[in-house]
């Protein structure tokens, strides 16, 4: 569909596969002498089919940079555990029972048991952090943290159903860019690149981290939901407007389920919100779209020849790249 | 009642209370610029009139070693924002609804809320001891931590109504002298003293928390709800054998309660209950406990010795020794 062509080099997340197993070993690791039920807890997650994709960005750029490789492979634990654990407290709050098809802990667990392990995951990636032995990363790690609470926090006070793109913006920043920003930076850190390659680096991570948020938002509409793992419209069900449903309220303000939104918040009706779904993914908002993730990705692949061309470089290119072109 | 006396030089809350009011200024800091409701939340949490005993012995530690004053309030602040989210957190997970007579956060809030107010208190507290600037810091920090997380995990799935003393010492290690240890630490840390003193400073920490938390398990049983500003018997009521039921436990194997609850699990008629707990109060179990507290603060004492004499030691074992006759 005129999508940005990728170039048919090695797949980045066959080419890191033996790294991610090292990585998701010295995970495990961190639940060893600890409550039996926190292993079973973090198998679970572990299991669950995530793509990886923070930590594959970690350490691709570490690689670039001839970063130590030791460092990377903790930071990048780090970053995948802070993720974990906050997917597992956000599915508590938002109910989530399913994510990529498979059952969440809290649809399992009691509430009590799922913050435990939640708190006990944030704690564990704040170990992995500390042991890269820098004190920025653990700066840059705390900072995250806030930024993704704060965001939630955000989220969950804000006003149902009312479309704002900057709020919209600043919340896929707390949400998904803020730690893939953190993701391309902290591995800057640990080849100690000077600050303006870090920056460079945390702008690459920034840029593609909205882009991916954006992708995501678009696939909860024209998706298919037994790829995804989830039911499609989910976003719009919990009252939040995301980038596609922004730009039909903006561009159809005459629509009558438009007009029923704006005038009377959220709605109820599962046929009026289902034809509001289809309204949406027929209309030019999903191009639109696939157009601003687009050019987050073009500004994330420019910051991004600031550091030395690599085969690695290469492949983060591409996976930058291959965002549109995602499904799941 | 033939508790140690304690010498009438000037009480160590009154001493570091300017040092505490600092410390709190920089806690309220960390929510500018952050959601609203967060700062309310924060509010809420600094009035309901903790006595801040853990930042107290980090303070006079660090007066003790002359470490530096900024780093020593900073690492102050971390461990009080620690030791409030994990309240946060568990009094979410028991259904508390009062703590020290004020409403808890989870009485008056949402689930969601309540766990995103807490993930927001640890994040800050770990922003805030990474700007100790020491990489030690931000180990023990998150070591402590898992600590905590990890005796809550197991008090939860922990067999109710079942005498274990080693189970309840390593609880009460896991749940609050873990922290006492870090609390005192921490300062030896920011002081750059040697590492046997360190350990020394550790150990002191670790004998007053235990102390600390045997003397709140007593308070469970004699305490006058009013002042304490909780019902009493909560924690027999939650399935949990303190020390005084341990020591009542052990010598009373032929009270009928008693061989009611070894049989058949924790009583469930509310006048069992009360007469237990007066069977308790009433036995020699409170004082045999009393004794155990004494004999910890005791080597607590003994190991703050490491430490030049100065007048904030002298408050530290004053404040050690005053843990008997609180009353709160």
């Amino acid at each position: 569909m005129g999508r940005i062509e990728i170039n048919s080099i090695m797949n980045a997340f066959e080419f890191v596969k033996p790294d991610i197993q090292s990585m998701e070993e010295l995970i495990r690791e961190q639940v060893e002498d600890n409550h039996p039920e926190l292993a079973i807890a973090l198998d679970l997650l572990l299991s669950s089919g995530g793509k990886r994709v923070r930590p594959t960005i970690t350490i691709l750029v570490g690689k670039s940079l001839n970063a130590d490789y030791q460092r990377v492979i903790t930071m990048a634990a780090a970053i995948e555990l802070l993720h974990t654990a906050t997917l597992v407290h956000d599915d508590l709050i938002d109910g989530s029972l399913l994510r990529r098809g498979a059952p969440t802990l809290n649809s399992q667990w009691s509430p009590s048991a799922t913050v435990l392990t939640g708190d006990f995951l944030f704690a564990s990636a704040a170990k992995l952090a500390s042991e890269t032995n820098s004190i920025d990363i653990m700066k840059l790690f705390s900072k995250t943290l806030r930024t993704i609470v704060n965001g939630e926090v955000s989220q969950m006070f804000a006003i149902r159903c009312k479309p704002s793109i900057d709020e919209y913006y600043r919340r896929i920043y707390a949400k998904t860019a803020s730690l893939f920003e953190t993701s391309a930076s902290a591995a800057g850190i640990i080849s100690e690149s000077d600050p303006a390659i870090i920056q460079s680096l945390a702008k690459f991570g920034r840029e593609i981290g909205m882009a991916f948020q954006i992708i995501d938002d678009i696939l909860d509409f024209n998706g298919d939901s037994a790829v995804l793992g989830k039911p499609i419209g989910s976003d719009l069900r919990q009252g939040l407007v995301t980038l596609p449903a922004q730009f039909f309220f903006a561009d159809f303000q005459t629509h009558p389920l438009v007009k029923k939104v704006l005038e009377f918040g959220c709605l109820k009706d599962e046929n009026e919100i289902k034809s509001l779904i289809e309204a949406i993914c027929d209309s030019s908002a999903i191009e639109k779209s696939y157009s601003v993730a687009e050019e987050f990705i073009r500004k994330g692949i420019t910051a991004l020849t600031a550091i030395p061309e690599t085969m690695e470089r290469n492949m983060l290119t591409n996976l930058a790249l291959s965002q549109v072109n995602r499904d799941r």
